[in-house]
């Protein structure tokens, strides 16, 4: 059988020779290229070297030395008789898979909750940091690795959460985790394994933490949320052994835990040996009085207690932590080098320089006035524009809950702001068992004071077009 | 019922007037932890705020606002009758149970395998690095995940992959992870929810995948290595529908995929329709010659590629990444979201702009010559001292697997090793279904040349005490 060999015209392939690439890979990259484009076609028979190498002006060994490496990875075959296929596995285009994907434009003013105003993000005082991180850090910090993260972070967390937060948190009952999404699930993983079965929600509540309940094996259930925070009878009822809870703010309605809900729910704990979660996400950012101190400082043993960075300096941080009692160190420890042999360890030691050295504090002690000015210009225009509208909860965090008069639903109003390049959320995806009374809830943490006094007056224009 | 009330002098709180700590938040402080440590017991009665005030010098105010504090953090209860108790669930103290671990001694040369040597970690490099992403960083990224990873990182080692590795890997394929651990986890979950059923990996191999495919519901089988690879026949023989191969430097025999085995594997895939993960874990690292291209660049569709950071910087950078066929990119990128959100941003952007200025091509060339003389001196000596230990594998990675002779078991010689103070590692631990020759796994990457030759002169010293 005669074969027709590829014309070596093919394959000239553009060499620069004043590259620091090799010539030999120079020719390589171009066979490859063609033959995954599908120039260069399945067992197609590739031109003898030093005919190739004539072409080109290469030296017959850098043509040699191009078509091993190319058989040798499996794009060429060397064939008895001494001539050069491309392989059969190798050619055929690829066709793309590109999906132009356009998103739909944002509106223009955005009262969707969740982000801090990152623009805030201390970049000055991080790098000093890090740069005394890169510094100093001893050699085996790079490759040492703790499940439950650097000791100088738990140490300098323990420190400020004990000081601040009212835990009773020693750096060898904390674990570090990316964001508080990794640190509940391989909590929930670990309880599931050591034999919980029913974990209680506020209802409403963030509506992400059912499903990963539901992936780890556990129940999730409902449970209501009073103007003093969870109803505890309603606890007892549900059967739970864990329970979540955001006691010193709660999530969306911003109740806050009366002290007497705070002792129920530790007796009701005790009583059946259950486990109580605190996220405490945001309680940096009470404007009003001191924040309500952690319920894990009440009872070590029975409060896992979370705390994220991502609601203070930025999401992107993925930093998290735990508080967890003794008894669940170990499993959530060896669950974490499992999951991801722990935590990166630039960004541990950066942030307990940061905190150890009180910069947390000062950014904090700089973010509250600015978080609460915008929290006071949403609630103060709300009241003059729309005063059928209620706030509830408390001066606190970087949302609001806003109860809906009879007359409103959360889709028709939603709507009508999205026509006026305003975007506001309605409370039904909160509701965990039973939907509730309809409302919206507004974040602003990265909004400025005019885009929230202008929100208002837009979705004050979209309500009235209901209205007049 | 008349009540003691607990004496003031027991609430003495050394108060620092100097202090930025308002008064009321120290004397809260101090409360607290006496209760904590059981000082003050259950339902004991505090002080009258007058007299505590009198006592320590402060006015009544400060003694009432942190009462009320404690009261409504659940430490102290408020009763009619106007006095205040310590609250039942309260109290007590906490035993510590720190449990006083002494690590044993590790031995004073060491062979385990994993660490490259962080001591050449490019401190300076990375700093400027991380220096311009905080000045040029936008806002926008600190706060946006992508499941798959920050654009500027997927780029960057997208154009380096193809240009050093021979991939055909495009940004919006990739997809950033913390280390393989989570990479492969994800992708094993993946895989298990989209039907498949079986994973092979190499017998031997590393010994940590297979529980990870157990957990995620998979089948892990075993398929021997030959000194070309995979032995793709017993691999048909299987039934796996996914095989995870280290076809560039097999782990730990060294051995190099033959072309014929390359092939052999991409038409297994296709006529099984199966999935191929290559973990090209060190591929950075040869020393002889090239590195072989990686299979993923012949068969983009039926490979997931796998690389990391952990032995070419550092394994406390969790820094991962996989590129993948684009039927897995969305299920990947939701099943990271899932986990934790999507990897942290400063790391991936300082390692971006770390690629995509040359450092990481810079650091590579440098480690290269290091890496190259640890094991010329390692493999130079035991040829030496121990001629019939026989060493295996070409020449790069840091590692290297030495065959015993009959007479020597891994158990007797890393005993008779460790009395010398020298850790050496049996190959037992990485067969996966079927115990083969004994052999020993020499990590050679964070020990320095001295320490190499004179841990060889020890191991022959161990050995010859067997032989004497």
């Amino acid at each position: 059988m005669s074969r027709s060999r590829t014309n070596s015209g093919e394959l000239l392939v553009e060499l620069r020779r004043d590259s620091a690439v090799p010539l030999h890979q120079q020719l390589e990259s171009g066979i490859r290229d063609r033959i995954r484009q599908g120039l260069l076609r399945a067992d197609a028979v590739m031109p003898a070297t030093r005919a190739l190498a004539t072409d080109l002006g290469l030296s017959r060994g850098v043509v040699v030395e191009a078509y091993q490496q190319l058989v040798a990875e499996g794009y060429l075959v060397s064939r008895t008789g001494g001539y050069t296929q491309v392989a059969p596995s190798a050619a055929g285009p690829q066709a793309s898979k590109v999906t132009a994907r356009e998103p739909g434009g944002p509106p223009r003013i955005d009262f969707k909750y969740s982000k801090p105003d990152v623009s805030q993000f201390p970049r000055a005082a991080w790098l000093r940091s890090i740069r005394k991180v890169l510094n100093e850090t001893p050699n085996r910090s790079l490759a040492y690795l703790d499940g439950r993260g650097t000791p100088e972070l738990r140490e300098a967390l323990a420190d400020y959460l004990n000081r601040v937060r009212g835990t009773s948190a020693r750096p060898e009952n904390m674990l570090i985790c990316n964001g508080f999404a990794q640190g509940s699930r391989l909590l929930l993983q670990v309880l599931a394994a050591a034999g919980y079965r029913r974990l209680a929600v506020e209802d409403p509540s963030d509506d992400e933490l059912r499903g990963v309940a539901v992936n780890a094996g556990l129940e999730a259930v409902g449970v209501p949320v009073l103007e003093t925070g969870l109803d505890v009878e309603a606890l007892e009822r549900s059967g739970a052994d864990v329970v979540l809870v955001t006691a010193a703010h709660q999530f969306p309605t911003g109740a806050v835990a009366s002290a007497a809900m705070r002792s129920a729910l530790i007796a009701w704990a005790t009583k059946h040996d259950a486990l109580i979660i605190e996220d405490d996400y945001d309680a940096e950012y009470r404007y009003d009085r001191e924040p309500i101190g952690a319920i894990q400082g009440l009872a070590p043993e029975r409060v896992v207690y979370a705390g994220t960075a991502s609601k203070t300096l930025a999401p992107g941080l993925r930093l998290g932590w735990l508080i967890l009692p003794g008894r669940l160190v170990e499993p959530m420890s060896a669950a974490k080098v499992v999951d991801d042999r722990g935590s990166p360890v630039f960004d541990q030691l950066t942030f307990a320089d940061f905190v150890a050295r009180g910069e947390f504090d000062r950014h904090l002690r700089r973010m509250r006035p600015r978080y609460r000015r915008l929290r006071d210009a949403l609630v103060g225009r709300l009241a003059e524009r729309l005063p059928d509208l209620v706030p509830t909860g408390v001066s606190a965090g970087l949302h609001v809950l806003i109860w809906l008069p009879p007359d409103l639903t959360e889709a028709a109003v939603s709507n009508a702001a999205l026509d006026r390049g305003l975007g506001v959320y309605g409370l039904t995806p909160y509701w965990v068992d039973h939907p509730g009374p309809e409302g919206l809830v507004f974040g602003y943490g990265s909004l400025t004071e005019p885009a929230v006094l202008e929100g208002v007056d837009l979705l004050a224009d979209a309500i009235n077009s209901f209205r007049s």
